[in-house]
């Protein structure tokens, strides 16, 4: 049970250098150079990158909304997950039944996961009502499950009043817990997504236009403020998307607000909401938040430049092109909302990113890896290489280029987004544990080998 | 019919020169000098300064508060502005019976004003909720009673949703009308009120702690995104206190939002949280938004050195300390809210801001006089000392000091929360129209002689 | 000696009403309505606003550059501002001999001006170098003259060293003087002025090349920090050109520095640097700074809707193409910096500031007129319309389109920068003093007429 | 020659995790757990911290000031280095004869550095005047001597003007060279400096008044957009001291300035201008730049909280405070300036920084280790803890309290700024290349063990 990765140039949240890794039992013993051989199993990474693997801390596996349901379960979309360089994904929990207790969606989840999942992966917790038990039921789940991050909707049906999340900030402070909030305001999409029912405009591309960007940087400030008024309680903004709403975290970050982690998601730093011109082709990219115009995305590679944001995620969840997608054909508001991602972000963001300069390898390794897992208390067990960390590894080759098709995909669904993307640099191999779960374009892990992670405490909940 | 004010140091909003006003039938004909005097009255203010009359953009005369009634009704309440150099006021409407017409609260108040007020009045609007009918009423009352500005509430029972908001945002943007603001987020009020209720946690000092500036500047920057999607609705935030709303206001500033109005008022300037110390004299001082530190008051004087904010107000709603402030004795938020200060606004602001140095004698204008007229749909008639103006005038002699006391005031109330200030400055005589309604301490006016004043459109809604 | 205007929609700094304005004896006696026409020239301003006349704070006169002279004397060049609506100039004075008094070049400049001048003038003084005795000579000339502002240089042969610039920042301060300042950085546009040289790279387009946005940013910057450490002596930044250069005067604006206007130029508002393309043609328009972007020109816009620039001057120093423009024919460097502009001035900032919607007519007058006027001590006598103030004014039809060409220019140069420019509005009478110095098209004033103004303190000396 | 470092908890730049380090013939070849021990000196890290040796980017060892010699030469400079935990420093060369050529220094460093340090070294080269000959000598030193980055002084009697400072940063450019700058402007330092010597205000406390922070701020924003000018040369600005230096900095982030490094200092950090007030006393802190307030030393060490700072270093130039130090004590102008710190700066940064909570211990990492070494082309083989890099470590017991006392100082002064200072922490062992150079607060090293580095490209220079 010993292998040593040779040979590669190892990069770390903070550098690059060469070296070899000596994994034993699934763990990393050891960094350095000139490991006895015998008896370990070795791969060779000579002129490639080795990278601790990615993290997904934004996916939405076999999630049921309400007019369909994701089509990647946690086998179909783990797989998708490991063959692009994901090792580890942290999954939001759908909602259960009307007033059902916070328990009811960990064991279904767990029904839904647990020896399906080909990779490490862990939960968040999702409130869709608020009172004195459900707040109680956190704290417990977080103790028992490891579950220390729920998340809050201020739009949809679900969506939680700011009393409601103020009360949920301040618990969540009190407990250590993080909490992960959609931010677009609710009352403002409401009212155009009507209007544009009324008025016929029921195309795609009024999608975007019933989302506008400032309906984010709304609630983006209001969640700081909340925040910020519940005593500072770890807040994590999940897809931010727009220069708009990045222009509020730059305000709170000049003003030194403490806890606060954002994301965005692979797609709002490279598509743009062109892809709604098409009527049907547009369907592909119907979301929340829309995708938004080249300027965003230029906002929000600079701010990854900066060190501004914290995590890259996917916000996968997938559904069949020609099929549920079809429901809005006629209709962007019956268009189920979301579109496969788990397994483009790491090559696109390594091409995208790193190969065109625009972040650092350090900086890639950081959002993709490293910074989820210490904003959701699996660091640095995971997103890290060094003694004590999982075996997770993704080996990148950055000399091969080629051109993204649908065919690349592993996942359940019929199209990607990212389709007739250039890409420069491969996944080569990809590592959990120590084992190769993913080798010369093939997956070669197994059904139900991932294993569930009760996570620990946020950095966030430090103060970071 | 002829008056001339002589020998003044004229003060306007940009300029401040010698010179003669002569008004003829109630109106300014000339500024100037050498204005033959004989058939006129003549009025010397050698040594003082005479500025265009006083508009206060911010009463509740005879509010009905639920828990109670402000006890300064049209007569007593406008006896009192007059005696403190304002000629002008803008009242806010009251609620009326659930679901009521809007014209409804036209009507009450028509009846509570018509016949009583001493100075001319105008209403704003008030929404107390949101369908179709009132949004056709809102135009209709615009363009019949020229009623251009509607006020909602973001706390308090009759707050709208934003959904609402936004709803009556782009109605008021299409209709040329202002939409004031009173700038809080409910939920965490809300919150913490029922917290310290549950403490036991019930003198006056609780009740700044139950709504804190954040709570504000949240709100405060909602509202400046709503308006902004709305397509730059006219937007008027009213009573702004603290240096974290301000930030908000300031973004919005650089961001060059259109068609931003802001209002603070004399107490966020000129007094502090410190107030609350005391369980009953800080029953005075209970008003929403609460007392702020030094430091705020601090902010918002600069920003009005700065041109930053628009208007000084006063929130002019008094209860009796002896009665109806005492319901909150043992409990703050029982306690109606809202204190007198239509007499003190402009003896204060001279003192405290254009004697002190922060503010020039042109933006002392501009912020009481001239700013308002030209917000709410009455400038050049109001606010302003030009032909054609009305010939309403304040004139001010620097020369006198004097403690503010209790006897200095005309209105109901049985307090001032500004008994002790020393003032630099008296008001010497006012004039509406051509009459002294106040001269020698005297109120000189007669009931029932104020006039409706239908409003036209505010700069605001030119996009200023 | 009376005389009415009358019918006209008179427009001052703050705002724009209807009214007649009496001037006896050259001064305004009485804005109003009604005066007695007998034995009073009348002006019907019928359609027409009437202005404040202009002032230019910015004009370089019979200007010795070394090189070559400024092709406008005082006669030429005020019958030019005349016919443009100016009737008030703040002339530079030009250096004298090396180490000269100051008072050498007062004593030439009424030789230049006095007799000559056809509207009124005064001068700013210059330095060339730095002694007590210099300094002591400003106080002198500052008392004596009523010169009370003082231009320094910190790029060209003539510029002051940092302690220098200190040292006359602190004797300025103390006597209340305001310092006028080009700023760009000297070192940087030597280097690459050199380097162009060096490499042949010596037509027009180079000019701006070798003068970088940044350089001008850089020197407004460190002038802001030596006012402030001289205890915030008065500053007044001439001709900032670039938005780089106004992030500096932005960050100083909400530092909240004391004493600090800023001058932009018509032509940074409304050429653009493509002017330089052609090497011919690209003479008319080497002038320092060089005309930038047109995003520079939009963000000088907008900060003048925002009021946070306070005067727009033209710098206006003319050469002739065909004659010395032609020096710099085969080498940007040897062509004399300058052009014509103080003719166009007001009717360009009319019709692309005004009639295009982007500042109101107040502002046109607070940074054509009333600005220029306070900045430099001699408001409210000129750019203002009131009582006491000359009767200096301009009426302007705004009906009236007309395509600029050479034959409108009255000054001595053989070109304008703004021929082909399409105005709207047009300038049909100027008055000074209550005479008409210009009417259909034709100057009527005469030489001499212009009266020395001896100016009094600045309002930046105010703390303002 | 194989040491491993068993149980510590290892710090780097990213992490702190529990492992041991294996050093081979000075290397660390592996960073892990379960290294076999035969053969291998152990040293027990167990209960303590391990970082990599901290390296101190800015001393100043045997200078010659002119007035005086720096009384640490390389032998005691390093000894006292070492025994405070930093294992490399980066000397700054001092000036030689008027005119001389740039290798002159570079021999007479290494007849001053050869054979006495005892840690690794290397040298900043300094410009002392600029033409032809010296910037080429400047390529030729980076590539011969591995001399990457050089020094530019804006005060002084050797300050470079302006356009020399753009020369040497546009060939710093060209060859991926880094320019340091000491950031004070000269002229207002040289009037204020004159200014007291004439009033006779010559004690220490006029020593910080000499030197006014926007002195600072205003160097720092024109060394700024000269390097944005110049190509965004890599710029690195060292002993930032103020507020309001910190403010342009800020700024220049906020613009994405690339290329950018920032350093403070311990002191700068740690200690303020009230040390001046005694006259003896303060001659111990005469400095340049000066101490500040409390509040520089706060919004410094928010930045570092924040990221927004590079790299704490030292200034490290001590004299004797009986002997040279006074040489000001009746004219501070006279005084040499320059304190110790080299020793002092990793005890007090891990007690007032790491321990206080104000960074984390990734940031000390950093601050004090990485971040130089990535800044001046020594990374990874310097501040880092990974395969292939130096076995250079320091092992700190968090658990120890101790007050420093002049008794604690390995270095020639006979005082210490920051004598009384409680410490929470403490250096017990430090290793370079593997041996022990320092253990029981007994310097363990020798004379002459120091390496002389030749060091490579920055990471500046990649436009970081």
């Amino acid at each position: 049970m010993k292998v040593i990765v040779k040979n590669g140039m190892i990069a770390t949240e903070s550098a690059v250098f060469s070296g070899d890794i000596l994994i034993q039992d699934g763990v990393i013993r050891a960094v350095g150079q000139g490991f006895p051989a015998e008896d370990a199993e070795v791969v060779d990474a000579k002129g490639c990158y080795v990278l601790p693997g990615a993290v997904d801390a934004h996916t939405h596996m076999d999630l049921d909304v309400g007019i369909a349901r994701a089509i990647d379960d946690f086998y179909s979309g783990t797989v998708a997950a490991a063959c692009g360089g994901t090792t580890t994904i942290i999954d939001h929990m759908a909602f259960g039944p009307k007033d059902c207790s916070l328990w009811h969606q960990v064991e279904e989840y767990h029904r839904l996961a647990d020896g399906k999942a080909v990779i490490d992966y862990a939960f968040h917790g999702v409130f869709q009502h608020v009172n004195d038990q459900i707040l109680s039921e956190m704290k417990e789940i977080a103790e028992k499950e490891g579950i220390t991050s729920f998340k809050i909707y201020l739009t949809y049906d679900y969506k939680l009043s700011d009393e409601d999340t103020f009360r949920v900030l301040k618990a969540a402070k009190e407990a250590g817990i993080v909490i992960a909030v959609h931010c677009e305001n609710h009352g403002v999409i409401q009212y155009l997504r009507n209007e544009f029912v009324r008025e016929g405009k029921l195309e795609a591309k009024y999608h975007p236009l019933s989302r506008p960007a400032r309906a984010e940087a709304e609630a983006v400030n209001r969640m700081i403020h909340l925040a910020a008024m519940a005593g500072d309680a770890p807040l994590y903004i999940v897809h931010l998307s727009s220069k708009e709403g990045l222009a509020e975290v730059m305000q709170a970050r000049r003003l030194h607000q403490k806890g606060l982690g954002v994301e965005t998601c692979t797609q709002y730093l490279t598509l743009t909401d062109d892809l709604y011109e098409d009527p049907q082709e547009g369907l592909k990219a119907i979301m929340s938040p829309p995708l938004r115009k080249a300027e965003d995305g230029a906002a929000l590679w600079q701010a990854l430049a900066d060190d501004q944001l914290d995590v890259v995620a996917t916000d996968h969840c997938p559904f069949y092109f020609h099929k549920e997608k079809q429901y809005g054909a006629d209709n962007f508001t019956k268009c189920p909302n979301g579109a496969p991602g788990v397994e483009e972000r790491l090559g696109v963001m390594f091409s995208e990113g790193f190969m065109k300069g625009r972040i650092s390898l350090p900086q890639l390794v950081r959002y993709c890896s490293a910074n989820p897992a210490k904003m959701f208390g699996i660091y640095p067990k995971k997103g890290c290489i060094a003694p004590g960390a999982d075996g997770d590894l993704v080996i990148i080759d950055p000399n091969v280029t080629h051109t993204m098709t649908k065919a690349d995909i592993h996942g359940a669904s019929d199209y990607s987004c990212y389709e007739g993307l250039e890409l420069q640099g491969e996944i080569k191999t990809v590592m959990q544990r120590g084992s190769v779960i993913y080798r010369d374009h093939t997956f070669t892990g197994s059904k139900g080998a991932g294993q569930y992670l009760k996570r620990g405490r946020s950095v966030l909940a430090e103060g970071k």
